[in-house]
């Protein structure tokens, strides 16, 4: 007897993932397909079907019965992705429909990060909590907010862009075309714009002096080597971050915020300084009570588990 | 036969108002007593008591059913008020037990602006919506969220704080004791503050001039009057409601943002500059989406009607 199976698809800013998920909620089968360089949304469409129909067996791709999406500023409601700052597809991309005109599938679309969040409550360390904040790092900042056990989508479906809460007022310019958002610091490319300011200003010895920076793997293995101007571009993002996060405490008082993607994976030399700036700049009755974790599922399988189970 | 009636309690930092709600909804008696000077909150208690045994007719006391609180730091799920910046009382005070052992009835307790966006969500212009902002201006500043038709109280009891979160980092002192919260600049006091630090900078003819002021009625008057410094105090805080409100709606999303109490009622002094800053800071995809509406509810009545519904 066979088995149903959902997609889950992750479009992320830089590359897409899908993966076919069973009734256990295991992960089947599971590919990759860039997000970049394709010159419509229906020529990306037909590429991933394409690949995954060479990819994967006739006989999963026959028992796919539906497929759920993560998409940056996917919509809930409409199925749309709507302004996405951080794809190359610009206005209202109808992913949805496009994905089952081609498929002929029900699909579902959401929020990358709400995805996420799906993800972390059914199989993550979220498990059995019924408020917290989903914060996920990576070429942009998303977020998914669950209240009361549910996800917050809002009245348009487009809750839960904690990136685009302006972090420092008239601060650095963000892709979304405005100032200090939290994604222009701690996204992947807001630490490397950090750090390169940073180094450009640097005059103490530091192993980083002189060198571009272009990925934040770089500013991990300097501070592992003890590297204070390192340590120091981790503590001024954690900074950012710890005070971003204890206002949003302020507004739906979660249990825990679970960290996901890219800076996540710096361990202690991030989490340090975003649970001290956190604690330092919370008000009196949340201190000490939320839990800051980072999410213990595989880099991509948060997103395909969640976006199958939407 | 005679009809079982809820009593609200609205528990504000300078007045205590009380009503009694018939089934219908309708508040069929009403009164206050002052929040400040009680030696205790068990005396606070006794006299509320005392004075609505006095002032209610015996038989719709005896036909109380329940009692509803909306208190500063009300927490629904302990019944407490913890840590209430702006009562007299410090630490925590378990409020619904002292009512509950005064009164021998069932006692809920909440967030008095949570209780206000029940009212709103029953009884006022938030009706029939699922995702709104209710947020309260008044010698506070509160807020309650309701996202997916519910209010979001958090997994402690404490959400809704918008009034602490940081509206200007570094700014002026709250009562809370940290420094810029929303709550130092959109207050009774806080457009107080505002006012009298923009007087004294002030070298252009106002009637203000050489005023202090104490209520922000005086600066509604001389904005009236077409005073310039009085039309610009209430632009400078209707700024840093509008760009607070911005960033709030990135989190929830809401159909609408309803304001309550004392600045509301500045009219479009107030409304046209948060309006204003709102559209020029909030994300585009949120851009135009969200009504800015003011209670229409009468002052009092919102938080009697939603304590008495909690």
């Amino acid at each position: 007897m066979t088995q149903a199976l959902r997609l889950g698809i992750d479009i992320g800013g830089t590359n897409t993932a899908y993966g076919l998920v069973n009734e256990s909620g295991v992960i089947v089968a599971q590919g990759s397909i860039s997000s970049r360089g394709h010159e419509s949304p229906e020529a990306f469409v037909r590429a991933l079907y394409q690949q995954m129909k060479e990819a994967l067996p006739s006989s999963s791709f026959e028992n796919i019965t539906s497929i759920g999406v993560g998409a940056p500023n996917g919509n809930y409601y409409t199925g749309n992705i709507e302004f996405a700052p951080n794809l190359e597809w610009k206005g209202i991309i109808p992913l949805a429909s496009l994905l089952q005109t081609q498929f002929s599938i029900p699909v579902r679309v959401s929020n990358d990060a709400n995805a996420a969040a799906m993800g972390e409550m059914m199989y993550g360390v979220a498990k059995g909590m019924r408020d917290f904040i989903m914060v996920t790092l990576g070429t942009g900042v998303g977020s998914g907010f669950v209240a009361n056990g549910e996800l917050i989508y809002g009245h348009d479906g487009f809750a839960g862009e904690l990136g685009h809460v302006i972090a420092v007022r008239d601060g650095r310019l963000c892709g979304c075309g405005r100032k200090g958002c939290l994604e222009a610091y701690t996204s992947a490319t807001g630490i490397v714009a950090t750090a390169n300011e940073m180094i450009h200003a640097n005059t103490s010895p530091s192993i980083l002096a002189n060198v571009a920076i272009t990925d934040s793997k770089q500013l991990f293995e300097a501070a592992q080597k003890g590297d204070a101007l390192a340590i120091s571009i981790f503590d001024y993002t954690g900074k950012i971050l710890g005070q971003t996060l204890a206002d949003a405490v302020a507004i739906t008082s979660p249990e825990a915020i679970i960290l996901f993607g890219g800076l996540a994976r710096a361990g202690h030399f991030i989490l340090d300084p975003i649970k001290f700036y956190f604690e330092e700049n919370v008000l009196i009755i949340y201190k000490s009570k939320v839990k800051i974790l980072t999410s213990q599922l595989a880099e991509s399988d948060a997103a395909i588990l969640g976006a199958a189970a939407l």
